[in-house]
């Protein structure tokens, strides 16, 4: 356990006004005309935020390099050939009309407290990387966190499903960065923190700054395509009619009550997607597709939600005599967070001054790709009335600042206690 | 009433062949990957129809001339000013992954009763003209029967409303045809008669070739907007969502129950088309739109239909905290036909040896536009499984004949006796 005193000056050596600052800077990267941030993976506005971080890297010491999927890290150690490290960061992607705070603030966060260890003198012995993991969000491909998974090998870009239309072509997009410098293979990371926003309303309920994440949440996704009949609008009577919009909204409704009936293991399932055709005004829809997410940390009661799914999707296709094939796209599995981690981040925050809140993380994060090899940690601070991926996304400038100084505490002694 | 001897001889004169090759000529201009034809108004492939009727039109002696929205008519007396005529047709485009009748038939029924006519020597005194009607499905626009509701002057182009993305430039498209010759804006049009198929079942299980249409019905068009918010699917529980996607749901079922409830009026509603935003996968829907098509030949009943869906979104609304906007885009009143015109052409259908079953149109057609001002009259032939606007929409070839030699028999009735 690090003394009381030297967590404390690394907190106040944290610069609030300049995390802030360059949180503004990140937003106006990709404002969309409804009000909210689009900085889509690949696209030139994640790009240009990349640039922009590789210039505070820079001033801070760091030197960017790049693996082979992408991932931007920037060590204090000059990417040494075999070196074990401690990482932090997150992601700059955003989804569609997204937020300004989620995964921008780990990136800021991490870069921010190497400023302030160096700072007071507090560097920890073990090498620190921050860390940007490309395509956190399930935009390109019907998951996310392809960044980090692809770097642990627990995907392989061949099991990657493209939901865009045209298909993402991953391989081109990396084609195009091959010039840059590459981090060293050999490095291994020994731990990770990473600081987020909790899009969710615990810690704003319990008023408090700072959430320590004891599990986080692993996504199923399910694709379900209905099958029924093209007919006039005007010339088909309503019972001679297998309208597939009828059953898709059937289905969308028993998700939804199915997600209700886990409410004891806050389990959730959303119908995030869904498209019918032909989508001509004066034609009965005859097909449709809806994408699913389904999200807890009890392993059990989301796998009773995908069965429950199943046996409404077999019902209402047998009673609106359409068909309707459920595919598992990917299917994620909860990462419950080591307890001596969870109990020395809980620490440093409360020497820092703050309550801590243990909490699960109902998102999956690019950290809990690394929790088989590595001593793994999350930080929360809390989302205004819950909301992410929204222009409404908000954590409190107060927060915020409390969010990053416990980033800096935390970082220091998982480095420390568990590099 | 004109002698059985005369109808007949007309009917006889009847090239099947040739009616069934041209259809299979116009049904490959547009043939799509699903198997179905996609012929869009003012497309490629629907200039590209235009232009193979036009040289069966010249080679059946009459010449094609252009009304200024685009609608074709080809007379039989020269386009000449001041002339009181009687029409027949159809129109060329179709749905997405539409069928090869729909429209399509009427079009070459049209011709090939002029050639039928014309080999008997039995053309009526009154100058016939052929019609194309242009953007009869309401792909491009809110409302389908752009081009004989424009013609007739119940809307202006400033009336029509744009589904597409990007909206469709009517006028841009109009400027392209600028050339072609113009149709005399003096002529006045007496009578007209569409052949169609049903696009329902009636005739199928009344086993009849030909149906003589009673009343036909027209669509009331609604957009449903419904404002909820976007979340994160996986850190939101399931009382804490205001899902767009869910509330659209339940109205879509509400709108098929409230249709369900106007059968003794036959009345129909279809949710046609379903958005839901922002469409990524870890996202709860904030916002979704659905297009509503409401038909029938009973106005009040109608009129319930629709006042239902309000009630049903207004609770909906209410219940599920979003907000829920319901416009209505477009408002057609039923047609009902003249009884001295059905009459008529159930008497020429009888007189050809094909018992005649009277039955109202459930789908809209352009010859209903011209209702006020002439005495209007609709064939129907059967659709195999009432199937329409799909890859699957058929009329027996036998049907076919039997519904182009009613069409060549009932033309010469109505021109003669309603002229």
């Amino acid at each position: 356990m690090i003394a009381t005193e030297a967590l404390r000056a690394v907190a106040a050596a944290v610069d609030g006004d300049r995390v802030l600052g360059r949180l503004d800077e990140l937003a106006a990267i990709g404002t969309d005309p409804l009000g909210g941030t689009t900085r889509i993976a690949f696209s030139a506005e994640e790009e240009a935020a990349l640039a922009v971080v590789g210039d505070w890297l820079r001033d801070a010491g760091l030197e960017p390099a790049y693996d082979e999927f992408g991932n931007l890290f920037a060590s204090t150690d000059g990417n040494r050939a075999g070196a074990v490290t401690s990482v932090s960061g997150s992601h700059l992607d955003t989804v569609p009309n997204g937020g300004r705070f989620d995964g921008a603030l780990g990136v800021v966060a991490a870069i921010e407290a190497v400023e302030a260890m160096k700072a007071v003198g507090a560097l920890p012995q073990r090498p620190l990387e921050v860390v940007v993991w490309r395509c956190e969000e399930p935009v390109r491909f019907s998951q996310g966190r392809v960044g980090s998974l692809l770097f642990t090998g627990r995907v392989a870009p061949a099991d990657l499903v493209s939901i865009g239309d045209p298909p993402f072509d991953l391989a081109a997009a990396l084609a195009e960065e091959d010039r840059r410098p590459r981090r060293e293979r050999s490095r291994r990371i020994a731990s990770c923190l990473e600081l987020h926003i909790e899009q969710g309303r615990r810690l704003e309920r319990a008023r408090r700054a700072v959430g320590v994440v004891t599990a986080i949440a692993a996504p199923i996704r399910l694709r379900i395509t209905i099958d029924g009949r093209s007919d006039h609008s005007g010339a088909t009577p309503m019972d001679d009619r297998r309208d597939a919009l009828c059953a898709a909204s059937e289905l969308v409704l028993a998700v939804e009550e199915a997600a209700r009936r886990e409410a004891a293991t806050e389990s959730v399932a959303t119908c995030a997607r869904l498209t019918a055709a032909p989508g001509a005004i004066n034609v009965v829809p005859g097909s449709a597709e809806i994408l699913v997410d389904v999200r807890g940390i009890d392993a059990a009661g989301m796998e009773r939600l995908v069965e429950q799914i199943r046996l409404s999707a077999d019902a209402i296709a047998a009673r609106r005599e359409v068909r309707i094939e459920t595919t598992i796209l990917s299917r994620g599995t909860p990462t419950v967070l080591r307890a001596d981690v969870v109990d020395a981040l809980a620490g440093a925050v409360q020497q820092l001054g703050h309550e801590p809140v243990r909490l699960p993380s109902g998102a999956g994060h690019d950290a809990q790709c690394l929790a088989e090899t590595a001593a793994v940690g999350m930080l929360f601070v809390p989302s205004v009335g819950g909301l992410s991926h929204c222009p409404e996304e908000l954590t409190r400038p107060e927060d915020v600042i409390a969010g990053v100084q416990a980033l800096a505490a935390g970082w220091l002694c998982l480095a420390q206690s568990f590099g």
